[in-house]
């Protein structure tokens, strides 16, 4: 159960510190910590993997993320794992 | 007969808390409980289930998806089982 | 004849209540009574059918559409059926 | 000679009540009498044809069209015929 | 050589009244003689000549042409004929 | 070393007159003599030449382009030749 | 651990002045020393390579790099070498 959110970006601020799925509208994810974000849902994600078809791709580190490339964003903890 | 609308987003008001089904551009849908939304029609949902072809693909449970992935927003309870 | 359009706006202030098409960028129409729209062209249908090569796909009632996935909106009465 | 056009929308003034050609980035056209248009170039015609290949596709009669969809528009007594 | 062009638009200014080649992102090109054009380069064209692979597609006269689907624009004089 | 750079058109600035390389999206580039830009990165160029696989397809010289059709700006002197 | 990042463009800031990676809409990559940014994420950067599949396909010195063209920047530091 979900408490708390008035706003959508309510769920990003209560999500910082944790790490989070990030799904790209060029088909990939990236997963990561969320560090910080703004009203344009930009990013900041640290120790960013970038997956593709379930596997890693790349690890990039720190990351600044454009939020018109993304199409959801999800707390991993909330993902299941298949 | 549907009463109380007078503007498109009164029906996303009307819909918080209940099941929703969302269509993305990306040709899937996205099924869970509308907690939030915003102008930019931002959505958050609980329990959302990806769908592809009429079958889940993921559970990913709480999620924040961006307005402007989204082509239509119907309650579940208002789509025709198949 | 169509008489009092001045503006782009007044044709769905005159088709609310009224069965309307609307053809989407995805190559689909849906077909279903305007309640709603706002200056983006969000609209809210009642009784929504998505409909692909001219068949009905899914009926999904209760609908908000999103006004960038639109191309056009007209009246069903002025539609002329093959 | 083309007279009294100062700013690109006064050839649409101009077009008022005046069968129209407008081509959309779909690749398809449509013909009709210019009723109204505004500043986002919405436009709405009367007695509408959909147009691809040069055939009418499908007779739409009343129509608004959103101006993001199109790419070009020509008073339809400027096109010649072929 | 060019002189007396501070801001973009100013070629658009001393072009008025002259032949113009219009490049479409749609990969079709449009020439004709400028007439007017605003801050979006939405823009109306006299005897305007829709042209695919170098060969005139349609003579489509007067023409309002929206800004968002140019690529670039070229006084014709300037464009070297192969 | 490149100094006095503060802003991003800073480079454009410090362009005037010079050559540079324009990257296209749709996968082509310009070069040309820079004129004139402004905010939106709509630029003029003198000389321009239209490239694809490097080599020129056109020569169309003075051009107006439409800053949402580039992905990159680079001095002339800047790019290695191969 | 990253310290200090408040706001997403704040590491872009921390970044000036370093090697970043840019990964583009296009399926390419820009690496290069970050100078300046806005707040549409428009950057400049110095030595800018192009890569595409790990290679590096051009040397393009100075580049102004348009904002709506990047899905993500990372400080190369960051990026895993495989």
């Amino acid at each position: 159960m979900a408490n708390g959110i008035e706003r959508p970006l309510d769920l990003l601020n209560s999500s910082k510190g944790k790490e989070i799925l990030v799904q790209l509208k060029n088909e990939k994810q990236m997963v990561g910590t969320l560090l910080a974000f703004d009203i344009h849902v930009n990013i900041v994600l640290d120790n960013a993997k970038e997956m593709a078809n379930g596997e890693v791709k790349r690890s990039i580190g720190l990351t600044f993320l454009r939020g018109d490339t993304i199409i959801f964003i999800s707390p991993a903890s909330s993902v299941e794992k298949k």
